[in-house]
């Protein structure tokens, strides 16, 4: 598959497998095998304030990570199960309209450690870092680290 | 209004105007002036595991925190805007069927200083923690710092 057609696979993933994405709206906007972005509108997540409501932002955030870990282990033909462990979000300013969550692999170093210990051992464990943009500043920071479990060790 | 009330008011609140809790099916279950107690079904929340969805168990612990310091501001006639600044989460355990969100006011002393704050400065912070069960046992642990702007200084 190329990035495209990894790109819209994603989108068809949220769609199927974790329904309440239908009801946010989130769209798999760019996938080019390093970085992955993901949108979402602000009216099915608006809150009291008129503003995007924290719990979908982290959804968002935290679905970043998770699809850019599915769409490697997909590239590396890996299946396993992947899991947020543990995480922790700052929210710096307000985010309003359309919003977009940008998340980056790790060093190469990194990336190829994680995929060390998932070969020998079956699983491993991969941190990530997520941000969503309000202009040319940060407006919510995230941090994730992710449980993958390797289906055929 | 007594805690029958309140109850009744907060959930009528996340349904008008935080639209996404529809979706989620959340309910308030309990309110007694120090405990709070949310709860969601597992269908709308499902993820790609079967379990609940980490972004669906994070937005039901932040709204506990929410939804509890938006009851005691409303018990203390106070009003004003709380928003999530920063929050950090660890999953323990799956969480499958129906579940529970608790969130349970801090020391009296920390609620009270919380208050002296708001009155004296307009703004104040104050630290939640929140816990979702799994039988006996944590299987999400939450704790967020809310940041609350009075509206009337």
């Amino acid at each position: 598959m190329d990035s495209e057609a990894l790109r819209s696979y994603l989108e068809e993933t949220f769609r199927t497998k974790i329904p309440i994405t239908q009801a946010m709206g989130i769209r798999v906007l760019h996938y080019d095998g390093t970085n992955l972005v993901l949108g979402a509108p602000l009216e099915p997540n608006v809150n009291d304030k008129g503003t995007a409501f924290g719990g979908s932002l982290f959804s968002l955030l935290v679905l970043a990570g998770w699809g850019l870990i599915h769409l490697k282990l997909k590239e590396e033909e890996i299946p396993g199960d992947i899991m947020i462990h543990e995480s922790s979000i700052s929210y710096s300013l307000p985010v309003t309209d359309h919003w977009e969550a940008h998340c980056r692999l790790p060093e190469a170093a990194e990336y190829t450690h994680f995929l060390e210990m998932l070969h020998s051992k079956g699983r491993a464990r991969l941190a990530l870092e997520a941000q969503i943009m309000s202009g040319p500043q940060v407006a919510v920071s995230f941090r994730g680290s992710y449980a993958v479990v390797g289906k055929q060790f």
